[in-house]
Parts: C-alpha cells; sequence; structure tokens
C-alpha cells in the first residue's frame, strides 16, 4: 500500500452544461412531446439536443458533470482531486481540461480522436431554481476500462464513482475496473447514485455495486427509496446502513442525513438568500463532505461543509463554485 | 422613409466571453508583463490569447460583444432587435448566432468561411467585481462594408454603433456605412464610445463622427473626458451637448447624467445588494435606455430603466440578463 499523493480520483461523465432559463410550460409541453421530466436528467441523442437547443431560450456554457463539478469543488476547498472522463478534442473538450487544470485537479485521460464529439448537458431551470437535465454524453460514452489510469486511482485516498456512467456498457465496466484497483491499493470506494432514474435503469447492477464494492454512498431520498424500492426513506436507511460504511443521503431544503455504523446525524440545510438554480447542489454537498473527510474532520462538520457547498452553489446559475470555499471551513468547525 | 419594422439594429463585434475570477495580485503580475490594464479592455492576438486561457482560472462562456449585449437586454424587455457582427462557423460562432436569436433578435449575417475563429473575450473578475477585459477579435473585424444590410438597418428606428469596432479599418467603414443607410433613411444614429484606451486610439474619426452622424451618444465619464481632452467633467458634458441631440453619460456607482438640448438630469444607480461582475453595466444601461426611447417615454424614465438593467446584470456572473427585464419597466415609471 503506497502513500497517497491524491486526495480523491473521480471517474465521471466529461460534460459541458449549456444553462438556460425557462418556463413551467416549457417543461411541461416538453414533457408531452418528448418525456422530459422536471428536476430529472434524460438522456438525448445528438439530433435531439440539436432541436432542443435551437428551442431553448439563451444559455451560458460552463464544464459540468457530477463528478467533475465535485472535483471543482473539492479543489475550491484546496483538496487534491483527480478526475477520469472523455471528452474529444473539440472546443468544448479543450474548456473541459482548461476549467478542471486550472483548479489543479489532475486530468490526464487522452481526449477521443474520432467518433462524437463532446458531451453536454443542456439544462433547463425554471423560476423555482430548480433544474432539468438533457444530457447528450457524446464523447463521455466512450470511457474505456483502459482509461482508468491504474496509477492514479491507486494514488488516491478514495475514489469516487458518478452513478450516471451506468447508462453504458463500457463506461461501467471501466467503473467497476477503478473500485477493483482502488481496493486492491487498499484505499476507499465512493458513490454517488446520480437520478433516481438512472438508478431504475440500472437496479440491480447499482445492488451488487452497493453491497459488494462501496465504502461511502452519497444519494438522495428518491434514489435511495429506488435503489432499495422501499416507500419509506426511514426502511431505505435501514437497508443502505448495512451495506455501506457511511451512507450520505442529501434531502434539498431538509438537509441531510449521514449514517454509519448504526449512528446517524442530521445536517440542517444552510440558509440562502434566493435560490437561483439548483445545478449541482448534491455534487457540492459531495465535493464539502469528501474534503472534510480527507482531513479526518468528524462525520457531522463533513456534513456541514457538504451543506455549506451546496448552499453556495445554489445562489447563483452554474454547478460549479463561484469563488474559493475556503472561508467555508472555519463556518463549519 | 419606410414604416421601421425594428427599433434597434445594431452593429458590433460578434465574441464570446469567458469569464474566471481572479485575485489583484493576477492583474498586477500580467499588468507588468503584458501591459494588462485592470477595468479597460486590451486587445490581444491569438496566440496571446491561448497563453492567457492557460494562466486564467476556470471559466463560465457566455455570448457577449458590447453591442450584442445591448440588444439582449432590449430584446429581454421585448424590443425588437436586430444585429450585425461577424462570426465563424465554429462552435463558438453557433452558440452566439443561437443566443441572440433565442431572444427574437434578428441576426443574419453570413459567417466567416475561412480564416479567423470566432472571436472571444477573455474577462478577469477582482474580488472588488470589476471585469478586466482581453479581446481576441477573431472573425468579428472581418466585418465588412458589404455585410451592413441596408435593409435591415432602413427597417430600423434607431441604429447601434459600437465603438470598438473602431479599432479595424474595414469595420470602421462598415460602420459608417450603416450610420449613412439609417440617415438616408430618416433614422437615428446612436453610438456608445465603448473604452477610453479605444477612445484614444481613435480619437479624431470618433470626433469627426460624432459631430457629423450621431444623434444619440452613450459614453462614460472617462470615455467622455477622453474624447474631448478635458480633465473635468462638465467641461466634456459642455462640448458634448453642442454635438448630438442625446448624450447618456454613465458614472458607475455615481449614476448617469442624461443631457439633451441644454438640459440634463441626473439618474441615480439603482441599488444593488452586492456587485458580483461589472461586466455589461454600461451595454445594460443602453439597453434600458434604447427600450424607454422607442417607447417614447420621457428621458429620465428612460435612465430610470437603464440603472435598473444596470443594476440586475452586475448583480450575477455574465454580460446579459438571466431573466426578462419586462417588471423593471413598472418599476421604472
Amino acid at each position: 500500500m503506497s502513500e497517497p499523493t491524491l486526495d480523491v480520483v473521480a471517474v465521471g461523465n466529461a460534460l459541458v452544461d449549456v444553462l438556460a432559463q425557462t418556463t413551467e410550460e416549457f417543461i411541461a409541453q416538453q414533457k408531452q412531446e418528448f418525456g422530459m421530466e422536471k428536476g430529472a436528467m434524460t438522456l438525448i441523442d445528438a439530433l435531439r439536443a440539436v432541436d432542443l437547443y435551437e428551442a431553448m431560450g439563451p444559455g451560458v456554457e460552463s464544464s459540468g458533470g457530477s463528478a467533475a463539478n465535485t472535483m471543482a469543488g473539492f479543489a475550491a476547498f484546496g483538496g487534491r482531486g483527480g478526475f477520469i472522463g472523455k471528452v474529444a478534442g473539440d472546443t468544448l473538450g479543450k474548456v473541459f481540461a482548461h476549467d478542471l487544470r486550472a483548479l489543479g485537479v489532475r486530468f490526464e485521460t487522452q481526449p477521443l480522436v474520432m467518433g462524437a464529439p463532446t458531451g453536454r448537458c443542456l439544462i433547463l431551470i425554471t423560476p423555482d431554481g430548480q433544474r432539468t437535465m438533457n444530457t447528450f454524453l457524446g464523447a463521455s460514452v466512450e470511457l474505456k476500462p483502459d482509461d482508468v489510469d491504474r496509477a492514479m486511482i491507486a494514488s488516491a485516498r478514495i475514489i469516487y464513482l458518478e452513478g450516471y456512467l451506468f447508462d453504458r456498457p463500457h463506461a461501467k465496466q471501466a467503473f467497476i475496473r477503478a473500485a477493483e484497483y482502488a481496493h486492491a491499493a487498499g484505499h476507499r470506494v465512493a458513490l454517488t447514485l446520480s437520478d433516481p432514474f438512472c438508478v431504475d435503469r440500472h437496479r440491480s447492477d447499482f445492488l451488487r455495486l452497493v453491497e459488494n464494492h462501496v465504502d461511502i454512498l452519497f444519494a438522495n431520498e428518491e434514489e435511495l427509496k429506488s435503489l432499495y424500492m422501499q416507500e419509506s426513506f426511514s426502511d431505505a436507511m435501514s437497508a443502505v446502513d448495512k451495506h455501506v460504511e457511511i451512507a450520505v443521503l442529501t434531502r434539498s431544503e431538509k438537509g441531510a442525513v449521514i449514517l454509519s455504523k448504526g449512528k446517524s446525524w442530521e445536517i440542517p440545510a444552510a440558509p440562502v438568500a434566493r435560490v437561483v438554480d439548483t445545478t449541482g447542489a448534491g455534487d457540492q454537498f459531495a465535493a464539502g463532505f469528501l474534503y472534510g473527510l480527507c482531513q479526518d474532520m468528524d462525520l457531522p462538520t463533513c456534513g456541514r461543509l457538504g451543506a455549506l457547498a451546496a448552499a453556495e452553489v445554489i445562489q447563483h446559475v452554474g454547478p460549479r463554485p463561484q469563488s474559493a470555499y475556503k472561508d467555508l471551513i472555519a463556518r463549519a468547525a
């Protein structure tokens, strides 16, 4: 077991977000015509991405991808992070790489040479601040097991896996390989379930992964209930507590619950002046929690760091921090 | 004189902004090495753009360009606008075109087929909210007099010209042609001086234009003083009042002064909770003012609309409105 040189390495989709304001009526009409689900993530193909972009209002582009957002937040706290994910060699791919590397996040995955362009996520923000995501995965589904850099994985104390990657078989294999490398190096594996519909599409695979490979699970209430097919949150909590060392369960404005070895802590949501855009809230919660964990803080402090980072990101448009998170550390203590 | 079908057509640089947070130290170091001027706009070439992007922190991409930002704000008020400017046929060019058209702004200039990529402006935001711009003009300097669509110009009540275009000879000619078309159609010509350094580079051309072609002038205090080479703002005001029908003079947190035919009105700045990013403040002031003018509101109400739009845009990152401006109209009345 070598001495870790990174704190966390994440494996996830490499996407650039296009964020646009919209109306409830637009979402309702898109739901009727195309099955768009408010608040959720819908996968779309290249043609649909073009059509939807045409129909959308003016946008702002920001590097995204759930686990990559978490690493951006993790670096904004001062954490040492790495990322594994697939872009193409195009403008958006260069933007994605720049935005991670500029924060000091190690990102060395080879861009896709021929094939799909860099993936993008068209995000519609309703006046209530809720985000509805439409993802064209593009190059990010071409992440192959061979892209998983064993040395990088082994160099990190925690590997953090994004559930959305389960939507493609190759990527799922890359994912499991990463978990095996981490455990072989004696390090911990964290997973975020990402989306209740994604959990629904891959429930048995997720359950196997959680029982056999995952030490730290991040999920929101809906995702956890979907995983265990439980109507009650407390029944789902009882189930997950048997399977993982730490479960970090977020509940939007109700705050979060942390479970570990039969104990639990309730973390209240941090106050916000106005919810502008909830994109990235879960990702930044994970960033704060993981940072605290890597600094050997106690679990409730880790949770408060997560809540503070989530509160920062929902007060502006876009899924990544717009300021350094270092001053949050004193506030969480 | 045909009946106008548009309210305002703007001619300007077609740019995509990359906005990143930075420190005072970074600006100071860049000033020493490359002459970057805090708060101003510095022109950079393609190589320097690559180097600076590498050195910058993570960014957010947003369609920009001063006059294009004004048209985005004008459309957010409900105004009927058009834009003339040059992008390339690349990803950023498509983003720029989408973001204008999605607001209902007419944009029909042919993209550049061979040559430079779409122009971009690398914007560094310091903790005080001030923006420092570094512009690689790219395709936007390839705007030619033939790109100026006479029918579109003639269809608008006001043509709005961006001073930054003066940085390239072809574009300057396109500019003067647009002014001639507008006057031939019996419509008004507005100009924004854009930047004190830009005024300094082209003072005699600007003076000729203002005296001979401009009905409505937008400038901030520094730009106006630079134009007339006056140390005192009131001396510069006396000079400009003789040359134009309306002068709209913005003074950041001190508000604005409107001059017209020997009369003047002071417009206080609208209150803001926190200045996040001043990018686009002047552009959005112009949007509000022009909207009011096209609705035949009185000049102080036009000024208040401008102040409210400027206050909206400086409370978030990016140069364009993040919400419809329609509710500002009642507040200005």
